[in-house]
This record gives structure tokens, C-alpha cells and sequence, in this order.
């Protein structure tokens, strides 16, 4: 079959791969519905992470159960399911805590940038709907299994609640979930920082309140005008720079918490100054399993439609020309045709 | 009057110093019940702090109003009363978050290591008991004022609920504290990390089910077996150093919190570290000004005896024996008579 693999910095390539194969009785094989291409994929794509072997890309998936290991309980070949980006058992303290993105079990996913695709760990990883879903619902479907996920989590983490206010730090597509987010969350104000008009766009459109188009010292001065000088309740904080986490610690009023879920990349804290500034803090890869079945409800209810983040659609064979066009910020987020 | 200077690095000198005065209409003028030396009084006295200039030491109080400034109403001359060391209005935005340690008018205290001290914000700062506590009570009602309402908050700050386990770092008089206030809140397990034998049996007095009396790896250790290799829900981190966080970090769940009170000296923190091992982090100068009634109630109906973490007494003018009993850490907490 076609995979995307990546061999070096900024070249990626959609090849032929083999297929995958069941390689452990806790395993499924899943045909993908669609694929897409994430933010966090820039990392290695841009050289920033180690890239010396070839690598298969893609942990976002959605699809029908083609074929389960011996052990495997939960699903059964034909069941459409999605998946979280963190493979977990559901099962150890870390999962039964909440914290499934570090399951004692943890693999992360990967090869989901293809038409078939293999999910360890298949009985604690995979949700499946109850029937059939509308193909409309696809894009959203995926969405559910990281980035909306993970905006999610950025909300939680940074305790959005009814009535806060709420900063969004990075208007990718996680930022844009995390708008979402924290309007479901009941947040009152959502002030999100884009540069970008077509999402800010988006952004209004998910429910923020207000847009700073500034970044640094302007952007924290525009945050602390439209706060009154106080900050904001909870930042989310969806980059993963020192820029960017900077912005997102000036934002934030003391006594706050922080979502962290931009991986950070040279970032580092000075523990005198987070304690004065009295911040709270809490991030890393969401345990998007412990929000699956909410998230996939509420879009199956159509009560949110975390799939309009694609606004790029290509054949997986593109798959290369989708990666630039998010490199370059041409697009938001790229759905593949698998 | 006798005050208490810190002339440079373990020159701490009981002196004639002039009777403070009210300098602001907010000001209030206390004869304070009692003086004591903090843990944190330490940084300076060991030279960690800069101390070019004499600085007037003591930050913890409570005693009877002897004058008030003229714009002072919620205390009135002849009332007992508490305060923060975190000088607060409790009116800005921060106080009504809960963060008035980090009030937009913040002072930190000073002085209060002599019979008399100011207290700026006086309003907002000071909580009067409703008639003249007994005598043996005044330990802990001086209790309040910083050691306890510290340990309070790094409890408060890890999130410690009803059925939590919970470790404490350090076993100075903040961790001890912090050990009570853990168990105040229902916390199952309290571990406390200890190697001193007066101090170990403070712990288990004041609510400790398990002592761990190694550090580093074999202390992490020794908390992992404690819990099943899982690690804490909550972690209090009431020391400060690089070794200390360290442990703190380790001993920590994925999902949990710190909260860490002691001022971080030399401790830096690694943002990818940190969002892989997921923890989630809270500190600072403690809004004790928030915990302070309830504190104040648990203690004037003699629910809780913070006060027995002052294991040596003595008059003022051997103040300096004092700085040295708790650097040697021969005492964990001085009470100082003025």
C-alpha cells in the first residue's frame, strides 16, 4: 500500500510501504476513514526533532476495524472506531487516574498517514461509535482523536470554568480546538491571539470573544488592557516555543493555571521567578482517551464541528505538498484522502 | 525598644531600634503576643540573600492593636488580631482570586522580631479574634500567620482531597505544617520524607502514616514501593533547593500537582521534562490572608495545635542563639518572648 514516511528534514514522501500486519494479540488493524497531518509533525518535518531513520508519520485516525488480535475484547471487525494519538491500556493507575497519555503501557501512534494502519494496545486505546457515522461527520471524527483532543485537555489543565477568562496562546489548529473548548467549558471571555485573519475567523466562529493580533511585549499589553491590567483566568498555551510560552506566562493572572500542550522546544523555567509570579502549571500529550467518548458524542449530536479546522483537502499522495502548505502557513490543518 | 537586625551572613544582632510608627493612614501599630524565626529568615542569615544593607527581621505576628492610622476601620485599638507576612488590601482583583500574596499593593512584612511592630494594609491584612485568646493558645495563633498558612497552601496547591496520598519534602516546620494541613483535608496517606528522629515523631503527631528517612534515588524509591510504583497524587515541596524539587518531581504522579512553598534557590526546570512527566506544578509566597480564619477558628477551638512546632524558647535578646539552633537545625522552629 501508500504511507508517508519521513526521511529527512522537509522531505517527506508518500511510497510504497507494506501493509501492517497484527503483530501482538492486543493489536487491531484499522482502515482509516481519512487521515491528516499534525502540527506536532512539523517538529521532525522541520529538523527539530532526530530524524535519522526513516520514519512513518501519522497518529490521528478514525476508521473500521479490519481485523483484531486473539485478546482483543472491546472491538470487533466492522465497528467504526477513533483512537487517541497515546496508546493505553485504560487499565493501569496512570489510565484509571485519568492520565492515559502516560499509561504504563504508553506507545505512540504512528503510520496513520496511510489507508491501513495498526493500533496496539486496541482494547484500552479504540472508542467505537454505535453505528455507522455520516460521512460529514468524518473530518470531525478525526479531529477527536488529537487535535481536538488535545485543546481540550489544554482547557482542562489550565481549569477553564463556567465564567473564566481565558487566553489562547497559538492559533493553529490546536489553538483554534482550544477555543472550542473553552467555550463548551462555559469560559465568558476567550481571547485568542492570531495574526492570521482567516483564523480569527475560525476562532470568532469557534466562540472566542476577542482577538489580539500583537505578539510579545504589544500582545501582553493588549491582554492586559482587554483584562483591566489583571491577566486571565486560564491560558492555554498550544505553540511549544520560548516565544510562545513567554506570552502565555505574561498573559496569566497570578493564582492561574497554564495548559501546556505545544511540545516545548528550548523552553526552560526559572523557579524563583514561577514561584513570585505564582503561576500554576500542568501539560504534556493529552490523554485525549479520558475526553473520547464525550468528544465523539458531542460530535455525533452535532453540537460542535471540530472538523472545519481542515481547510485543506488532498489525496494522500499529495501528502508531501500538504506538509508545506502547513510549514508555510498556507494552511490550518490538511485532511488526506486515504 | 530591642529589635532584631541582620547586619550580613549569621550577624544577627538583638539592638536598640526606634518604635515604629504609623507612616500611612493604612497603617496599623501591633504589640505583638509573641515574635518567631521562619525558615526562610535563613536564606539571608546564610548569605543566599543579599544583605548589604541591616535589614529589620521577623515577618510572623500576632498581637493586640495599640494604634491604628486614621484610614483604618476593621481593626480598631485593644483587638487581638493575626496577619499575614504577605501584606495585603484584600480588595484588588488578586486578593478576591484568593492570591493575596500577590495583591496589587503587596508589601512583604518586616520587623516583627520585637515587641512592637507596623503592619501596613492594615484593613485588609489583619483578622481580629472575637475576644482575648488564652495564653496557651498563642503559639498557634502565631502559628497561622506564615508557617502554617504555608504548609496550608502547598497542601491546597497540590490539590489534596478526601482519600489523596500525599508525600511531604522537607520536615522543617513549613513540611510539618504542611503534613497537618494534608490531613486536615482527608488526605489517606501522608508520607513524610524525614531523617530526624524529633522530627519524624512531630510528623506522625500531626497526622503522618508513613515515614521515608532516605534522599535522593533510594528516597524516591522508598515512596514508589510506598505506592505501588505509582507515585503521589499530591506533593508538597517545602524546601526549595534543587535537590529538594527534584525529589518532589520524582515522587509525583503523571497528573499530579506541587505545590512548592520553599522559595526555589538555583532550581531550574527543563519544559520538555516537565510536559512528558506531566506534572503539574503551583507555588508561591502562600495567600495565607485566604486560609487565615478558618485557621484562626481550628485553632481557637483547639481542633488542630500547630503550635507545638516551636521546640525552643527564648527571650528576644538571645535571638541570635535562636538563628543559630534552627541553621544547625538543632530546633525546628524558634519561639522568641519579646
Amino acid at each position: 500500500m501508500l504511507g508517508t514516511m519521513l526521511h529527512g528534514p522537509r522531505d517527506v514522501r508518500c511510497e510504497e510501504v507494506p501493509e501492517p500486519e497484527i503483530l501482538k494479540p492486543t493489536d487491531a488493524i484499522i482502515r482509516l476513514a481519512a487521515a491528516c497531518i499534525c502540527g506536532s509533525d512539523l517538529w521532525p518535518y522541520r529538523g527539530l526533532n532526530d530524524t535519522s531513520e526513516p520514519a512513518a508519520m501519522g497518529h490521528e485516525y478514525c476508521g473500521i476495524v479490519e481485523e483484531v488480535g486473539s485478546a482483543v475484547k472491546n472491538v470487533r471487525p466492522g465497528q467504526f472506531v477513533v483512537g487517541s494519538f497515546c496508546l493505553s491500556d485504560n487499565t493501569c493507575p496512570h489510565c484509571r487516574f485519568g492520565f492515559q497519555s502516560s499509561c504504563e503501557q504508553r506507545e505512540f501512534m504512528t503510520g496513520a498517514q496511510a489507508p491501513l494502519a495498526r493500533v496496539p494496545l486496541a482494547d484500552g486505546t479504540l472508542v467505537a461509535t454505535t453505528e455507522m457515522p455520516a460521512e460529514d461527520l468524518i473530518p470531525s471524527l478525526l479531529a477527536t482523536s488529537d487535535v481536538l483532543g488535545t485543546g481540550w485537555y489544554a482547557a482542562d489543565a489550565a481549569r477553564v470554568q463556567p465564567g473564566s477568562t481565558v487566553v489562547v496562546v497559538g492559533d493553529g489548529a490546536v489553538g483554534l480546538m482550544g477555543v472550542l473548548a473553552a467555550r463548551q467549558m462555559g469560559a465568558a471571555r476567550i481571547i485568542a491571539m492570531s495574526r492570521h485573519k482567516t483564523r480569527q475567523d475560525l476562532a470568532l466562529d469557534y466562540g472566542a470573544t476577542d482577538i489580539v493580533s500583537e505578539r510579545g511585549e504589544e500582545g501582553i499589553a493588549g491582554i492586559k488592557q482587554l483584562t483591566q491590567g489583571i491577566g486571565a483566568d486560564s491560558v492555554l498555551e498550544c505553540v511549544g516555543t520560548k516565544e510562545s510560552m513567554a506570552q502565555a506566562l505574561a498573559c496569566a493572572r497570578p493564582g492561574s493555571m497554564i495548559g501546556y500542550v505545544g511540545v516545548p522546544h528550548g523552553v526552560v523555567f526559572d523557579g524563583q521567578q514561577l514561584f513570585f509570579a505564582q503561576k500554576g502549571m500542568l501539560g504534556g500529550p493529552a490523554p485525549v482517551r479520558r475526553f473520547l467518548p464525550h468528544l465523539m458524542d458531542l460530535v455525533l449530536k452535532r453540537k460542535i464541528n471540530p472538523g472545519k479546522v481542515f481547510d485543506l483537502e488532498l489525496p494522500l499522495a499529495d501528502v508531501a505538498e500538504g506538509y508545506k502548505a502547513m510549514d508555510e502557513r498556507r494552511s490550518i490543518k490538511v485532511l488526506l484522502r486515504v
